[in-house]
């Protein structure tokens, strides 16, 4: 197997580790910006390695659809395609088997439905997503899972949870050689049953186990995503995390920083001459550009805010998830999470700074 | 005055020189990246210095209406607030008062007319031209002119033609110390009245002379801004351009290269391998991202093949002046344009490098 985990020290139940893959070194906690459609919204590739992301997450449904994972494999799987030299997890097209194509029928051997671009009628089998995942050529896969709405009923979660594990089976036995595989922990927000399949997952030789099913229909402040819950989660022992927050919230133009959030349309940056946030190393704050700019930008609908929104979101991801490593390897990861928490949630959409 | 020009060399009509500013050195001929609303779209201010443009020019009108003149001046001027460091001019925003806003009413004082953004009713005038230019702080401001229609008729263009005379003399009288002022020869496609008014302009004390009223109902055919439209006009005499060809194409998927056109969207281009242009110095063509990449970031939708499309061909044009700026030096320019021109126009949209 080329991708293992290397564990190098825990504060409480969270770790610091790091994930070795042939496509280099993730320092973990990690945080994995989304790129969908083998490219993280807005950004370069190698903007998105200057944020200091050493992992990308990839959207199996989406190359799937479109270019193809025989045309990827042909260009040099995502790495090479997406010119994105480290390392590379793919998802497993589940979630938008799930949620976003049409007509989905869900059956013991996999999904069927029709393409959200064309109406072609597909079918997604375990089996079919580890080919597909294996073609892309990343270095983590995903099982192929079953997700339950988050309000749905115990029997039925319970049913989702079952097949999932039937189906990390069948992913298991059609693994691609030299390509990592990670099972996914089903059991909506009943914390019991999430348990229990967490410790059925673990019997099996998966690599990784994923937290599945979340933002499937919970209330928003169930959903998670901002850097308060993965101060929580890494708390509770996660080393990796994908989420679209910091860059669809950038692209809808809400700004983290390491004073509040600022939401850059609101009319009080209009003269604003300083920087998103001073305390920031991002290519925008390090040149300058001032909070007037990039609200100017913004307002006019010029695709430059959304980059520079987007970088900088991800620029504190990244630092965040340094930052607690470092805490970790001091041995005080509670009480670095709970300064950083009383900031982040003292300060909601404001900025104190001036 | 902060800007002057020097002329380096001629070879027949074509000329070599350099526009002296406070902030650097222009090597003409000179391509002006369009920074309408104080971005170069999709691009960042270093990126398009990186493709070797050394003078923007912004958008009068549009800057007015949004984000205010006064609120620019306040943050540093347009070099400041968009953090380009290089030269910089602005257009009148007459051409827009005619062609963009709504209800516009011109008198022997200047335009009437309601924003295009919130129907605010203003007035733009030779003096207010003069006195918003002038907060902006472009090193170079243009006269209000009156752009009529290509395809008027004789009395009209002649009506524009000494309107335009009338207000270069206001402008002059009003124009910002220390910031160079071009007059804008106008005459539709009328090549007699065209001279007629530069010579007219020529005995005013404008530090530059521009041609306006281009883009203005002419049929396409007509229109200039391609590669080979520049040629022909440096072999004329003209130092300095400005298109919104080479970024607005690219956002609709064209790219200029060295082997004739690349229209990416084309199924051609599904599994090519190749970078847009193996001769081309930008950042997406020498990291190696594929045609192929291109060709399915832009189906798909993503900002990412709009940035890396603009950034590819204003690389192109700005390698055409500095070719063309080192054959006026070496005296070929005549045997450099025919060649060049041949190349451009014998591969239209396609491309015959494989």
């Amino acid at each position: 197997m080329t991708v293992r985990y290397e564990l190098d020290a825990s504060s409480g139940h969270a770790r610091a580790g790091r994930i070795l893959t042939s496509h280099g070194e993730v320092p973990t906690p990690a945080f994995m910006p989304v790129g969908t459609q083998a490219s993280v919204k807005a950004l370069s590739s190698e903007e998105v390695a200057g944020t200091g992301a050493r992992m990308q997450i990839m959207n199996t449904y989406h190359l799937w659809l479109r270019p193809g994972p025989e045309r990827v494999a042909e260009l040099g799987g995502l790495h090479g395609f997406a010119r994105w030299p480290h390392a590379i997890a793919t998802d497993s097209g589940g979630f938008q088997a799930f949620s976003l194509a049409e007509r989905t029928k869900m059956s013991e051997d996999g999904f069927e439905f029709s393409s959200h671009l064309d109406g072609k009628r597909m079918k997604l089998t375990p089996e079919e997503a580890m080919r597909i995942q294996g073609l892309l050529g990343a270095d983590i896969a995903m099982q192929l899972d079953v997700c339950s709405n988050g309000n749905a009923a115990l029997p039925e979660l319970v049913a989702a949870v079952e097949r999932t594990t039937r189906w990390a089976e069948r992913c298991l036995a059609a693994q691609t050689p030299g390509q990592a595989l990670f099972g996914i922990v089903q059991g909506g927000t009943n914390v019991e049953l999430r348990l229990q399949h967490a410790e059925t997952l673990a019997q099996l030789p998966f690599q990784g186990l994923a937290l599945g099913g979340f933002s499937v229909g919970e209330p928003p402040e169930l959903m998670l995503g901002t850097p308060e819950d993965l101060l929580i989660a890494i708390g509770a022992g996660v080393d990796l995390f994908d989420c679209v927050m910091p860059t669809r919230n950038a692209r809808n133009g809400q700004a983290f920083t390491w004073h509040g959030k600022v939401t850059i349309k609101n009319a009080r940056y209009k003269d604003d001459p300083l920087p998103l946030d001073p305390d920031c190393g991002c290519s925008a704050c390090r040149a300058g550009y001032s909070r007037a700019y990039l609200r100017h930008l913004f307002v006019a609908g010029e695709i430059l805010a959304l980059r520079m929104l987007s970088e900088h979101n991800l620029t504190l991801y990244a630092r965040l998830m340094r930052e607690a490593r470092a805490a970790v390897l001091a041995g005080t990861y509670a009480d670095f999470a709970a300064e950083r928490l009383a900031v982040f949630r003292n300060l909601p959409d404001t900025n104190e700074l001036r």
